[in-house]
């Protein structure tokens, strides 16, 4: 049997004080002495990176953003440099690189660049080949000029994922504070179950829907390059969530959980002329500044003229609430409104796809509870309803429910 | 006239918080407004290096120095990242390197690195041409593996005099919390002056006698490949003191400045038998454990046997005292004894060197005021006194006095 190869991503919070740090170069020096060759991929210690932007932002409110990634990177380089310590305290040999070492290139979008390759992964492999556990700065690449870049949120695991990719390992590990990936938040339902396996595109959903574990776009990477994710935590030795491919046992799955972001808002613009591109000329201009529009809603049309409704998350609310002003005069439509008393409620499920009525079955489970729905959106593996925040939780329970997740059969095994 | 090239030195302390930087950045901004090119180069701020020594011996007592190092050179990343910054603030592009980005090339001797080479100075010329002020992190380079070093004590002096060199600039100041070098401590002689310029050998001399201002090493460098020095004040836009090749205007000074260190003991080994070879064992063993000794004095054979006296640093005096018992029992010797209570005054200047005399002025001086001298030592430009502590400040005075430095004459002009 060929020797296996497993990068582990400890976030922040994991390595947040030296007890926290010895606590990984445990787990890590365990996993090595099974005979496993480890790279480790480390975020900056505990809340290190805003500390140095709040330094930052006593210079400058404007910093140049290379300079900023100058700055951010040097938290996860103290990070690699102290876990390797703790672990040769361990009587294991370590040996810490920065991105640039390791050759993570990156474009030069500063502050939120995109991985391209990972050039001088034979040092890696070299290191490994000697025995060495081998500790990589998560969240930091470099671009062809050797400006030091850094890959934005979510981008330790993006680090971890593309070295999985690039050296081949068996499984990339995640770290994490929650045991694995639920059915729905346990704080808000508390018969929640830990999935044992969920699909990539499964994932996707959860992660833009805000199960905060992993971010959307390293879980593209994995799907993409079929690199086998665990999910798991840092603090137990029990196994977390697979993320993989569709495994043969998911088929007869319908819904794998149940998600709520509250943290979007509705706006609406009322009186829209029903003629051809206006629909384009209001979201064209969302875009082109950077916003993000998420569920959107066009009713249909009444005496020539229509509402049309759309969700922001809050914080680019004050933005968007300037351009749809600005565009809904220019256009001839009618008032801007907005509510922030909303709560988006979905399901996923890859077994939606081969299965009718799911989403009769979701509004029907929340006509039940009284709770009235404000827009639909659906897409191949999930349906989300905008409903009134104060009826979120009550609503995400009863939808648990109607979808059997509160049971715990033996349904999902790791493939 | 060709634009200037000026590489600018910044300590720690002056950059141990925001508004130092700010005022830092307005300093190398205004040099650059005077149609000059500048390189700056940074410490950590503050205390960081402390901080994060600290910090590491929260998890190891004995971390290993590539690590060591890896964690170390963050500081000054972080300091060259925000001074970039609040450059930029005051409308001049700034741009910020790494050692290793710049190519600071280094041997392998963790913690004390030795600079090779500076392999990427194209780098920094490109971005002065661009009109740019490149600002590099010192203290730190990378060796022929792209592993990270550092430079140990006087590191950031170094990486300034070595651009200076690459660059071929034409001065490089080093900014400190003092205003120049001076005739002897002000703390102790109030009378004494700053000199407006000063030899590299006899800075030399001073910088390994304990004036603090800069380490020999740089100095050394510098005179080597004669890069003019010139060390000032961060906070005074007064000359400071350049240092050097000899000037035609100090052949008739005499001595520049006395100076005193009170950081070093003297060990006694008594009864040394009076055979070649018997000094070759003593300090051959003690240069084995890396133990520097400075002064040594072997008095004149007394019955076939001597003593041999000699200063180290007191740091160094537990080892010291190990290592001269074991070779006095090996070798027939008699005790060994240790005085931490002398102090060492010293004189400097190329003067001496065509002046007779001038020794003898020095011990009278202190005869005056009853001094009496335990050990004597001469080189071609300084002559050292082991003395009693408890006298040491009155006797600095009263040779700082004889050798007329008390005076201010106009006696040293830049060339």
């Amino acid at each position: 049997m060929r020797t296996q190869l497993v990068v582990q991503k400890f976030g922040g919070s994991s390595v947040a004080n030296p007890e926290r740090i010895k606590r990984v170069a445990q787990r890590v020096v365990d996993t090595k002495r099974k005979q496993t060759h480890v790279v480790v991929v480390v975020s900056a210690l505990g809340d290190t990176t805003d500390e140095l932007i709040e330094l930052a932002s006593q210079i400058s409110q404007e910093p140049p953003e290379r300079e900023l990634d100058m700055l951010m990177a040097t938290g996860e380089q103290v990070s690699v440099a102290l876990l390797a310590m703790a672990i040769h305290e361990l009587g294991e040999d370590a040996v810490s690189f920065t991105g640039a070492q390791v050759g993570i290139l990156t474009d030069s979008t500063h502050t939120k660049a995109k991985i391209v390759d990972i050039s001088a992964h034979h040092r890696i492999e070299q290191e490994l080949l000697k025995g060495r556990i081998v500790i990589v700065a998560g969240f930091q690449g470099v671009n062809l000029n050797q400006d030091i870049t850094t890959l934005g949120r979510g981008g330790s695991d993006l680090t971890a994922v593309a070295l999985a990719k690039a050296l081949k390992a068996d499984v990339c590990e995640i770290f994490t504070d929650v045991e694995g990936i639920y059915t729905a938040d346990p704080r808000i339902v508390p018969q929640a179950r830990k999935l044992s396996a969920i699909s990539y595109d499964e994932m996707l959903e959860m992660a833009s829907l805000g199960a905060q574990v992993m971010q959307a776009r390293s879980i593209f990477v994995a799907k993409r390059f079929d690199i086998p994710m665990h999910v798991r935590s840092s603090f137990s030795l029990r196994e977390g969530t697979m993320i993989q491919k569709t495994a043969k046992s998911m088929e007869d799955i319908v819904v794998s959980g149940v998600t709520l972001q509250r943290d979007e808002a509705k706006v609406t613009i009322r009186d829209v002329p029903d003629r051809p591109g206006m629909a384009a000329e209001i979201f064209k201009e969302l875009a082109a500044k950077g916003i993000n529009v998420d569920m959107i809603v066009q009713n249909v049309s009444r005496e020539g003229s229509t509402d049309v409704s759309f969700t922001v998350v809050k914080s680019d609310l004050p933005a968007t609430l300037r351009v749809s002003r600005s565009v809904a005069h220019r256009i001839g439509a009618g008032e801007v409104t907005t509510d922030e008393e909303v709560a988006k409620l979905s399901i996923v499920g890859i077994g939606m796809r081969s299965h009718s009525g799911v989403a009769a079955k979701m509004f029907e489970a929340m006509a039940h509870e009284r709770v009235n729905i404000e827009m639909i959106s659906t897409s191949e593996i999930k349906i989300s309803c905008v409903i009134r925040k104060i009826h979120a939780e009550r609503a995400v329970r009863a939808v648990h429910r109607a979808f059997g997740l509160n049971h715990a059969p033996m349904r999902r095994k790791h493939t």
